[in-house]
């Protein structure tokens, strides 16, 4: 996508084969900066860290992170190797528990390269990289399919309302930032105004990481999309004066029930969709589906995070410096719960790469059959 | 209540009956500082720029806002003071169209001292002087009737749970930073403590202006109730994991049918409370019943402050200096609605200084009869 009327992914190769770029989206929206990853452990810090975030590109930069870690096992003695590549998918793994696209991305690498172990290092290597890139592209791609799926329910709006702007509410980024490219829940937003539909996106601030107010306002005003950032408490009041037509949201997870893993506070937005009559879409790539798990809210680990990030938060002093100021008293203790999950009943439909589905586990296999039990 | 261990109340006359001191609540937490208030339209600011906040705060402040308006009113021949009082109520009515107690105070003030505009100087003075201590005293203490009354349902969840700790949700302030003493949803919690039942407070950040995190989170740490801090979009997830008991909020107005206006993103936690069959109790003085609109959501204005509230957050930075940051992108938008309306039927009760009614028309008016039509 755009940043500076320049074509990005937020991931890439470097020319040199040797290291993997992403924007560091810490920085973001106040510095655009691009960080090099030059070995497994960078790549796994970089998710534990949020340099990189969004359920796509978490897999996206596992897939690479093994990619790195086979350039490493490829230096070793065949025998060491599948040693080396274990401990490095645990380490990757163990970064974020929620995220279903993470052990998705690691196991499809170790899957593969298990085939290769004793094969020359060019050949380790070069199967190694081949996946990550195809992880890669196959986000993409699903991502664009998605946008072409939901617009359709953009357009219906549209239509209904006789032209007039169509009012969107999402949470958090689930914007190509999430992704490699297209993102899931914007997917749909970009290709309507790819189509000259009018659109207005109301972005939800999301708190305490406020990847919404920094990521997704930003990359909806790099495409000029008209949008306006909320507070997470406004969304309520907003559905209840009809200001917004449709909800469309991204997911760290979803069992095959229906279930959605998302950030936390999701849940609340879909109760206020329900309570309103506002459909309530998640937008998602088959690879964030949780094939196992039937009881979302049961079963889905939710991440605990650091208290430091709902105690301190960053943004630009006057003079324009990056500054991190304390928003707490300092003796009052924080909780940091980074998900929540919205009972299948609650979403109106799935927005995937194969079309638009009920949120239900009939829904589902429907749309893939090949994962009937 | 207790500040550094001292007895404070939020308002209160100067010994030379010239000037009326508040505490400046857009300081705290990082700092304790008393403002001045010298004439009505010093009293119109700070209810305008959130000095004080909070519905009994705002009308006691009214109230004594009139006194001021009462002093200068005194200095001009009686033929003129009816048009300067009238000039300083509407001054401070316009400052916040959401919170009734503000009108409520003022109309008060008018009432009694249309009887004494012919009256000496000195009576007029004092007739003033007398309405807003009243209106400060009975605002104390009808919180610390809710709060007798509200501890009652502390304690049944408390005996219900064998003495386990209960743990009670809150929004933005509704503690004695918000009335002249006790506060609203604060007052049955500070009762229980107490009684020593033990009690754990989940306190909602409540963005933009995180009177939460800044103003709730204080005032319970200096009475060294247990707390955290969460952001506003935890509390269904942490409902959903049946680690919320009770939800207590306040409310800037209440229809006289049970609807409850109050800060922004109450109406989310109000069903998160309702899908998970949690109680959820809304304190109030009588002082913030709204006696003539019926339906909440069509009929109570709901002020749109400045954007800027959103854009910027002020807090420590590293060196304990007082800073604000700017927190999005620059060219985003941003909307900043402050309250929305929580409908009756996901109210479980109101607490009352008389006692606790359902959130209907027949509750209310069982209460308070003489208010039957």
């Amino acid at each position: 996508m755009r940043i500076n009327d320049r074509h990005y992914r937020t991931i890439w190769l470097d020319g040199d084969g040797r290291s993997v770029s992403v924007i560091d989206q810490r920085r973001l929206p106040f510095e655009f900066v691009a960080l090099e990853l030059k070995t497994v452990t960078d790549a796994a810090r970089a998710i534990q860290n949020m340099t990189v975030r969004g359920a796509g590109l978490i897999g996206a930069t596992a897939g690479f992170g093994m990619y790195l870690a086979a350039v490493e096992a490829a230096r070793l003695p065949p025998a060491k190797r599948l040693n080396f590549l274990t401990a490095a998918a645990d380490e990757l793994i163990q970064t974020r528990p929620t995220a279903i696209n993470l052990a998705w991305a690691v196991r499809r690498q170790l899957d593969s390269l298990s085939k290769s172990m004793s094969s020359p290092s060019e050949q380790l290597v070069s199967a190694a990289r081949t996946t990550a890139q195809t992880i890669a592209d196959e986000d993409a791609e699903a991502c664009r399919q998605i946008g072409l799926h939901g617009v359709g329910l953009i357009r219906a709006i549209s239509e209904a309302k006789s032209g007039e702007q169509v009012n969107i509410l999402t949470h958090c980024n689930a914007g190509w930032l999430a992704f490699v490219d297209y993102g899931s829940a914007t997917a749909p937003i970009y290709q309507a105004f790819e189509e000259g539909i009018p659109v207005h996106v109301w972005v939800d601030e999301t708190r305490p990481r406020n990847q919404g107010a920094r990521l997704t306002a930003w990359e909806l005003g790099q495409h000029g999309i008209p949008h306006t950032v909320i507070v997470d408490n406004v969304g309520g009041h907003l559905m209840q004066h009809r200001k917004v037509d449709l909800v469309i949201t991204g997911t760290d997870r979803t069992t095959h029930t229906g279930d959605v893993a998302n950030k936390i506070g999701t849940y609340l937005k879909a109760l206020a969709a329900h309570d309103n009559g506002i459909p309530f879409y998640v937008a998602l790539p088959s690879s964030t589906f949780d094939w196992e798990h039937a009881d979302g809210v049961k079963d889905i680990p939710i991440e605990q995070r650091d208290a430091g990030e709902v105690r301190t938060l960053s943004g630009l002093l006057p003079d324009g410096k990056i500054a991190e100021i304390d928003i707490l008293p300092p003796e009052s203790p924080a909780a940091n719960y980074a998900f929540d999950v919205t009972p299948a009943r609650l979403v109106t439909g799935l927005i995937t790469e194969r079309g638009i589905c009920r949120a239900t586990a009939e829904g589902i296999t429907e749309l893939f059959p090949e994962k009937r039990a």
